[in-house]
């Protein structure tokens, strides 16, 4: 294949090492395995049929979850009136400098000009508070599957920092602050059980810093990661946003006995980042490494033409059927002129997690070589057994994240004083003891580059902060983030 | 419930009449059965849960087909370069006028200013060209779940006239012009089969004329309806581009013999206005009336609580069990302190299929009362006869599809004479022999207001044009539209 036109690096697999230069790992994984490629756009991407597919998978295990708690799916336009984004100042001022603007239709000037949705608070507040009334309206939760658009100065990185990007933003109305509060925990446990069960990433659960939270916020929960280049990533986000929008957005209900109240809110989100947490936590030097259960394809059947081929092509052409009869995605790869090491490697580069071979040999002793993407190993099965194919890639899930809690454990430190968080900081999630305040928070920030990425739940069990000595009133996460 | 707030009609039945205010009964409908919303712009609307759970509906019948045909979902971003969107000159001055434009970010301008998509033909092709090198990589097929955008100047209708809608566009890359060909018939075929299986409105297929064809394609196939007010939609349209496309965008494969050729394309979509026909044609002056289908709820159980109100309770909620076992989405309404009556109001309006009533003497008797929404025929059944719901509501589809045929059949025509042309324009699909040229076809739009909608496959079978009274070539059907 040629490699002289856009795209030509098409066909080659992955030649930057994870562990040597992690970045051009990920580019070339990313676009290799044709997750996603550039668009002509500077900071947007494109996702091919596998890359989509992971996000649906995502989509489909969150949907599920929301409907079991009453969450239901709207659509809410892109465009959003300035006039209407200013209304909750702190959150407009926050989001300003990245927002695209529509200026013109056809050939006409827009009077109020049009802000491309950075997040739809405004928006979907403005319906909020024409659809709730009463105590009858309460509680109101919908989730919207759209794309926020934000536009980044620095370098593209595909599904971490795009100036569009996939993701799904839940808002909700209360009546009371305690149903509010317990909606942003409700939240983000179903973010923690996604991103732990599906995506097999163990992730640290807490509060976001006064000067991390999300713009017009009272408190913002968040589930954060650590990747294997030692800094953290911000799996999901949910806010706790009191009366703050309700207020200048007019959301009030009036109670059973007809007094009026404004509703507590919440929102809540996760964006296609998931996926560049898995491509980075999971992959390898040959390629994409994939859960099985978001895998779009879940097992490869891989026909080993020597001798006799129609043996082969029935026995492997069998095994594809059993394999679909017994639930699991499966393809066959029966493309001619394409060697079988040629076809291992492309769908290892793909992270398919199963690939079936089936040889001469396998066929006339009715069996198939297994070999596991995750591990690398390789096993026999009868096949009459292929039934267990589904349990298999069950316990292939269940390693996987395994592995990545072990691998996470090797880069969560504890730091027992300033100068042991400024070493270990850009090597991984620093537990640390926090006096609360801002400037502190600030040093470690500007010395050390890294940041409080959570604060878990719990106290600082009579620490003293790292920084300034004081009393300590939590044991936040400092990281270098993404 | 008040009405002075904006939205406060909400509550409030369908007041206007289907034949007398089509339009007025056509927008009660939308919003009071809470499908849609007006956005803050104008528009735009926003959909609420039930409206979205209909597309989500129709969305899971085409997925499922496009995915039987090998075509699998992207992403594609919403900005598109203007020097991108122009290099396929007719189709940029086709949507020009409506094209929403990007000119600032943040506070900077922006130098190549960015369109909203109001198609991705542009964007998806130049991606194309990077992935499409040999004949290997053919065929391509792609769909994407997206919005357009596409600025309306005259009065907003929900679903059918809106600057931003839901939609699906495919995009196919070919080898060979037969292919191509036989593509967009097949996806065509795909499109009135979910329009006709799922929404039970029935078709007709054909091609649009040059004067209406996609800006930029070779021929566009088309399914056009006649809805109840006499006007056609058109429901979907599939496009031979031919290489129309793939010249400008450089989309070459090289052949077995390593010879380079253009690649022969195809783009179609359907697009919420398929909601928009769902409503027209099936719902009555009691509002909404959904083919169970595409149903988000397919049974309401409603308990009638006199008299023994725990043995009414507890029949209903085993109704509600033995629905849902039967695999029926179906719910309960146990609201407190509404009426039978107001209920019974409120889940017709919403178009729920079927109404399952369970009152003291059904539950003493061991049975329940069922209502129909669509010809609100009533009728008893044994309450361990509820696995009989699922067959139901497969014959009320079929019932409904049944009906819908005739209407359209009453709203179709033959002319034979430009007079009788000029006389049934206006109250249904006409057909009318012609002779295929530009100028008839022009005198009868600007005298008659109809236009042709679509030219079914065959010839005239001799007959002469009714404008010019030469040989006819086709007999398309003339209409006026939407």
């Amino acid at each position: 294949m040629t490699t002289s036109r856009p795209g030509g690096d098409r066909g080659a697999g992955v030649t930057a090492a994870k562990e040597g230069d992690f970045s051009a790992w990920y580019t070339q994984v990313v676009t290799r395995a044709e997750l996603a490629d550039y668009a002509p756009v500077k900071g947007l991407i494109v996702l091919r049929p596998d890359g989509y597919a992971i996000w649906e998978a995502v989509r489909g295990a969150l949907d599920a979850r929301f409907a079991e708690r009453g969450v239901r799916n709207g659509f809410l336009p892109v465009l959003i009136p300035e006039s209407l984004l200013g209304r909750e100042k702190e959150h407009f001022e926050g989001f300003n400098p990245e927002v695209f603007w529509v200026t013109r239709s056809g050939n006409d000037e827009i009077g109020d000009r049009l802000a491309l949705r950075p997040t739809s608070e405004a928006l979907a507040y403005t319906m909020y508070s024409k659809w709730i009334q009463s105590w009858r309206d309460l509680p109101l939760r919908m989730n919207f599957w759209n794309t926020a658009l934000r536009a980044e100065i620095k370098g593209t990185k595909p599904f971490l920092r795009t100036s569009e990007f996939l993701w799904q933003e839940g808002h909700t109305a209360h009546a009371t602050e305690q149903e509010a509060r317990d909606e942003v925990a409700a939240m983000l446990g179903i973010y923690g059980s996604v991103v732990r069960d599906e995506l097999a990433i163990p992730v640290i659960h807490g509060d976001k810093s006064e000067r991390e939270k999300f713009v017009g916020a009272v408190y913002t929960s968040a589930i954060e990661s650590v990747m294997p280049d030692g800094r953290a990533l911000q799996m999901g986000t949910s806010h706790f946003l009191g009366t703050n929008f309700s207020g200048p957005f007019g959301i009030r209900y009036s109670d059973r006995e007809n007094r009026e109240h404004l509703a507590w809110q919440t929102s809540w989100g996760v964006s296609w980042r998931l996926i560049g947490a898995m491509i980075m936590v999971h992959g390898d030097d040959n390629g994409l490494v994939l859960p099985p259960r978001v895998a779009p394809v879940q097992a490869v059947v891989v026909p080993i033409v020597r001798g006799d081929a129609a043996a082969v092509a029935g026995a492997a052409r069998a095994a594809l059927a059993a394999l679909r009869g017994a639930g699991v995605r499966a393809v066959i790869d029966e493309r001619e002129g394409f060697s079988p090491g040629y076809k291992f490697n492309y769908w290892e580069l793909r992270g398919v997690p199963l690939r079936i071979e089936v040889g001469p040999r396998d066929a006339a002793a009715s069996k198939v070589t297994i070999s596991r993407r995750y591990d690398r190993s390789r096993s026999e099965l009868g096949a009459g057994e292929l039934g267990r194919i589904p349990g298999m890639l069950e316990e292939i899930q269940r390693a996987m994240l395994a592995r990545a809690e072990e691998a996470a454990g090797r880069l969560t430190h504890r730091a027992g004083s300033y100068g042991e968080l400024a070493e270990l900081a850009g090597r991984g999630l620093v537990y640390a003891a926090w006096c609360g305040g801002g400037k502190c928070e600030e040093r470690v920030k500007e010395e050390t580059g890294a940041e409080i990425r959570v604060v878990p739940p719990g106290g600082a069990d009579g620490a003293a902060c790292v920084v300034c000595g004081a009393g300590a009133s939590s044991v936040p996460v400092f990281a270098r983030g993404y």
